[in-house]
């Protein structure tokens, strides 16, 4: 049983300055919501109807979570967990491998990269403010249980940048640069993928030290941006 | 001036059954309408606000194109063009590089894989009746103009697939396979990209000639469908 307010609360959370002023997430479908589970996700309170085998905090009706979803076909579970943006740490980013994110707009973008990362077994991803949300649903589903895998940090993309070691490369796709066939093996890289309309910020593209470009045969003005990260990340993993 | 009944046609042709009912498509924006005229495409309607400068065959408000648009801010430009689904006439498949894609259901992973296929120069792209709607606005923008310049064709998979010579190999992408890595140069060859949910079909997946994986590193169970063609493009483009 759900009253009006505890409904009008979790359709509130749709919205990201009510996340953000809660500092609650909300996530639906028994796969996503499973796979948080299974990895020891801190889901605070789970909406299920009976038939929802798994962990539950309320029981709901079918009529009541067809209220409460975002979706036009309701799911068995909804769930809400706390949202928790870890900072990223100076020196960060002179290990390992980073795919930085400077303004993707597009949850579904953002949860394709995540899982992208994920596949490749990336270090960390590191999220500008200004890309799309990492708690939004869409970016959750789209990254297919890679949100819970994924390490992610949330910064302004230009400093840390600015303190990255000299020794660490910091790679941007550009339709201008050495081809992403003859990268060499790189144990610490930074690839940094810019926003789909703009690209990348100007105090972002500054601090870019290797140019890359993915050979381009046709007429396209452009890649989509998980499709340029995927071929970087074969590319760099191919390598080795 | 667009009367109630201009208004409400163009509204219906959101809709996928409309639009084939009436053979007509329609999309919207500046970009696109601007490719699809310098490419020479027969749209048939463009309906423009005062402030856009291109061809237009009916003058509308801004109030108005506020009502006839999908978009909640809308553009200057608005267009409906003729759907005209190229068959497949037997023997194409045999030569050059297709992407077939097999019920790929989200219009903006098709239209990202026409993009691609326009980036890599590929031959043609090949829709499975239940892929989603090339006409689909959805389609047409993320595609960001490859829609005019790719040749496209629709066909029943399974059939055209059976039809290939066996000198052209047929790649479906799986985790167990011969290695992207070491796909050798190939100037005939159909990939087959399946749907982001099911993967490929059966009557499909029994016409795969060469099974190839993506190695994968992490722990993701899959990628992405535009993800997954752009390596396989990439590589095969590579091996030249």
């Amino acid at each position: 049983m759900l009253t009006k307010a505890e409904l009008q609360r979790l359709r509130s959370l749709r919205d990201k300055k009510t996340r953000e002023a809660l500092g609650l997430f909300v996530v639906e479908g028994e796969k996503v919501v499973g796979e948080l589970l299974a990895a020891g996700f801190p889901l605070e309170e789970i909406y299920a109807t009976p038939e929802w085998p798994g962990r539950k905090t309320h029981i709901v009706t079918a009529a009541e979570m067809a209220r409460a979803s975002h979706f036009p076909t309701p799911s068995s579970v909804l769930a809400v967990g706390p949202i928790d943006r870890a900072p990223l740490p100076s020196g960060t980013l002179d290990r390992g491998l980073t795919l930085a994110l400077d303004g993707v707009q597009d949850p579904g973008n953002v949860g394709t990269l995540l899982r992208l990362a994920d596949w490749f077994a990336l270090d960390r991803v590191v999220l500008s403010p200004d890309s799309a949300d990492l708690f939004h649903q869409k970016t959750i589903n789209a990254s297919m249980g890679s949100f819970v895998r994924v390490r992610t940090h949330t910064a302004d993309l230009a400093v840390a940048l600015a303190g990255v070691a000299a020794t660490t490369p910091i790679l941007g796709c550009d339709l201008v640069g050495e081809t992403v066939h003859e990268l060499p093996a790189l144990r610490d890289a930074v690839i940094v993928i810019g926003s789909e309309g703009r690209g990348l910020s100007p105090a972002v593209a500054a601090r870019i030290t290797r140019r890359v470009t993915i050979p381009r045969l046709g007429a396209a003005e452009s890649l989509n941006a998980a499709v340029a990260a995927a071929i970087v990340c074969d590319n760099l993993r191919r390598a080795r």
